[in-house]
């Protein structure tokens, strides 16, 4: 039952045909056909996506700055950190910083990446790169039109039962919460850039 | 800026019509039409999701049994704990037994719940519930049918080091991994059930 890193061919599924159900600005709809390590053949339907960036901003005084915005699909206000799709051949990096400075108005000199992460494994392409922000300087937020969102600073120990209470759900936001007091208890070092995460075999 | 439980008018959604894309066995594509809150109209595109559930399946060693399994949005093979999607009018408990018991074989008497969390806030309905299981009795995995995992035992010290290094990056096991380090370090108490988490105000 030990880990090992061994030959996947009994797990792999291999792209036999595809075609996209619906695309529009916002998301694609992928269906591929696949064979299975049986032999078989089986649909795999996915939403095809250009890639997430989130921001933990760190104020002088400790607190993080985040968003109060309504999420349609759960018909409700959640908070979260700052975050963003990637513009089409955009770097991390810049989307880091463009994002953070639109939607909270802040610039931000130090930008510590931290990992990427996979939120829908199942039926979505997206992963969010995560990145810490210090020395921020206050300006003024531009959101895009038609985004309307709410900027707060919040304590560390309050995120954190905020967390414990459910009261914060989103789960990027959780993981940069979580990956923040690794750093600032010394547990995990500042600048260990994982360099281990799944990278896709192909583009679908 | 210090968070206030204020009136979300300015943030809030209102839905006005809406439109169901692709529908299949595995997952609804819908399109809605909301009224922002400067009164202008935007679309919405969401999957519709019926829920997952996710178990930590700790072992009387200490170590967590985990699956290795292909993801094809991704191309590749992730490491991950026990998940699995709700059935129609099944319970989140209910669900989190069968899973782990088809996925594994393993069997528990003690599942305890952990919190509920959103992977996917700006294009999925989706939630997912967290279960801690233990008192584990070991028994023959029936995976369904077109399902291919293969079973691992991982010690807790090596999951962190995979999670720090990328190589774990499914935001669910993360998520279950951190809260499990919580409870066993005594800082979150097992039985505090979350009550706070964003309920849906509709069902869309």
């Amino acid at each position: 039952m030990q880990y090992t890193k061994t030959d996947d061919a009994h797990l792999n599924e291999i792209y036999l045909d595809g075609q996209t159900l619906y695309e529009s600005n916002f998301l694609a709809l992928k269906q591929d056909i696949v064979r299975l390590p049986d032999g078989k053949t089986a649909t795999r339907e996915f939403i095809k996506h250009s890639g997430t960036v989130m921001i933990v901003p760190i104020l002088h005084d400790g607190r993080v700055l985040m968003e109060r915005q309504y999420r349609y699909p759960l018909s409700c206000v959640m908070i979260e950190f700052p975050a963003g799709k990637l513009n089409y051949q955009e770097g991390s990096r810049e989307c880091a910083q463009r994002e953070l400075y639109e939607e909270t108005g802040y610039h931000s000199n130090e930008f510590i990446y931290l990992t990427r992460i996979h939120p829908v494994i199942s039926y979505s392409t997206e992963y969010i790169d995560l990145y810490l922000a210090r020395n921020l300087t206050p300006g003024e937020p531009r959101p895009d039109d038609g985004e309307f969102l709410e900027i707060i600073s919040v304590e560390l120990v309050q995120l954190y039962e905020w967390i414990r209470s459910g009261k914060v759900s989103d789960v990027k936001t959780i993981i940069g919460a979580f990956w923040l007091e690794k750093i600032l208890a010394g547990i995990w070092p500042e600048d260990s850039t994982p360099t281990e995460y799944p990278r896709r075999k192909s583009d679908h």
